[in-house]
């Protein structure tokens, strides 16, 4: 085979596999901004409070740093566990790297090659990502309309398909939309294999909408993801997590790479759970903004998806690239993401939020 | 199908794929003992002076925390190129959660079904195990006597199983063995694909070994893996690397996921490399411990197998688990790895080294 030199060598002539050919990484683009509204960060950061803490336990551990970390994260999942309440222990909770390499540990222990992945579009996009990356099959199929789904609908299609896995996403990014357990329900009993619940933006639904937290004692394949980078305000520091039957956790033992949270990452997280009414005192804030956001919009004449997390997804716009250019350049990063026409803005302080009000409005006096 | 109830459901039940059935997960067993010489990590934990600095800088990071880690740790990776030297620069490095990760990647990348990955063993444990949670095909080659490689047994063995990734191990673990130079380029010059170099013990060979790092600019699917785990005693913080061509780095973007390094790992990473004097000063007094121990377990009559690394393979032992338990009897905890016969033991402080040579003439007393 013919080979460049190194110098005009480029990733096309290198032996990389087939399906990843012509796909790009991943991730919506990092730019400086007054306001970020296009990751689904948490606008509060740590207090100085929690920062201060976060240093001193750092510093604690550090002394222990020429150590590997405990393998299993037992007092972090024993943490975790508490705060998820259930009845859940250590055995039925699991901690990764972010809930992405949750993500990826189910596909690897339960999907692969020859298996087979299905969501209900429009969702998160790592999981077609996650899927191709793990050589699984990803079926995308359909939600109804304003996104939501019936119990019937998506046991038909889980039955049609007979996935692997299941990925529901409650409340669903980038739509807001909560799930009512019966739809999980009615997919944990169809469904051949593994069923997750993908709720890392659990903490901002509304009071009235459940957690698929209750259902785990009753379906051993139903697993529960979450998530410390939303609610937590902790998105740098890359904590995801799971609760579903010890035997699941058992199962991502054989795939997890060992020591695969470090030390630093495990008191982090701990430390932060010890600050979690100071933390989850901000979402409650958040879901105020969220719902007067969703109020403004309406009233603005903007179609907007109910939302049970700290975003929106809102519209319709005739040329949607425009828009978000056109709030960039008022300073302003939201995120082009989801069905056509379409735009997703992160809930962020009451001043963030009042200059994305100025910002669309501009915005759209400018384009009509 | 026949479900048990979830009170009743064992892994067993659970849809696993096919080929991790019967696995077991992988790693050392974590005991307490006073002198743990079983994972290679470095007896000298982080100074006072670092650990109080880590604390700082973790804390100035955290009032950013609600925010993502830079998706691409630019700072980072400049600054360990900078640390590896031979011209190497941002572009040319990748990191990630600790050196497996980096491997990891690699093998979804270039890997995968279909694909094959090749090393020479005896060698680390890890190449098959993610091999396979990647559904990379594995051949084991064998090293030749003395756990050598020359460069005409290496190539031929590339040539005859045309591997899309070679595994090479130098200082190779368990052996400690280092590979000439002449063996890697005869192997990149005969691979088909990628080779990685795993150099993660690189910073406690011999004066006269080579890294590496060298044959990069004219190998562009050469691949160094390092790790901060070991010279710099920063096992507990998972942090791994490589360089090569910037082609490669790009393909890595296309399987990582996204936002996968923390903000703390990266500042962690970051301070340690601001220590590297004080952190490589402890690497010159554990090869001279090195060297010390494999001159005195040759005088005792030990077999033991030269090392450019910072353990020994040793024996040969009748019975190696029982000798292995007989230490652990005397808490001193070694590690059962490798051929039969052999056991690595991991170069500590003088301190528990001393332990370690009393242990060992005790338990070869009481087993004769």
């Amino acid at each position: 085979m013919d080979q460049p030199g190194p110098a005009a060598l480029t990733l096309a002539d290198l032996p990389l596999r087939d399906d990843l050919r012509g796909t790009e990484p991943y991730g919506a683009p990092q730019l400086p901004v007054a306001v970020a509204l296009n990751t689904n960060e948490n606008p509060y950061p740590p207090s100085p409070r929690l920062a201060e803490a976060l240093g001193r336990n750092v510093a604690a551990v550090a002394a222990g740093l020429n150590r590997y970390p405990d393998r299993d994260a037992t007092r972090l999942r024993a943490d975790l566990a508490r705060y998820l309440g259930h009845g859940l222990d250590t055995a039925s909770v699991w901690a990764a790297n972010g809930s992405n390499e949750v993500l990826q540990q189910i596909l690897q222990a339960f999907g692969g090659p020859g298996r087979r992945a299905l969501g209900f579009e429009p969702t998160y996009s790592m999981y077609p990502v996650i899927s191709r990356v793990t050589s699984t099959e990803w079926v995308a199929a359909r939600r109804g309309p304003d996104f939501a789904l019936t119990p019937e609908d998506a046991a038909a299609a889980v039955a049609r398909h007979r996935p692997d896995i299941v990925f529901l996403t409650s409340p669903n990014n980038p739509t807001g939309t909560a799930l009512p357990l019966e739809v999980i329900a009615a997919v944990a009993e169809a469904a051949p294999g593994m069923v997750v619940v993908d709720e890392a933006y659990a903490e901002f639904r509304r009071e009235d909408t459940p957690s698929a937290l209750s259902l785990l004692a009753d379906h051993p394949r139903l697993v529960v993801t979450r998530t410390m980078s939303k609610a937590f305000a902790l998105a740098g520091a890359r904590v995801g997590y799971l609760a579903a039957h010890p035997a699941v956790v058992e199962a991502l033992h054989l795939v997890r790479l060992p020591y695969h949270l470090s030390s630093v990452t495990q008191v982090v997280a701990g430390t932060a759970l010890e600050f979690g009414d100071e933390l989850l005192g901000q979402v409650k804030q958040l879901r105020e903004e969220r719902d007067a956001l969703v109020a403004w919009l309406r009233g603005e004449g903007f179609t907007v998806a109910d939302s049970d997390a700290n975003f929106v997804l809102f519209g319709d716009f005739a040329d949607r690239s425009a828009a978000w250019r056109g709030l960039l350049e008022h300073g302003v990063l939201v995120r082009e993401v989801g069905p056509p026409g379409k735009l997703r803005v992160t809930v962020g302080t009451p001043e963030e939020m009042s200059a994305f009000r100025t910002a669309l409005l501009q915005v759209r006096a400018e384009h009509r």
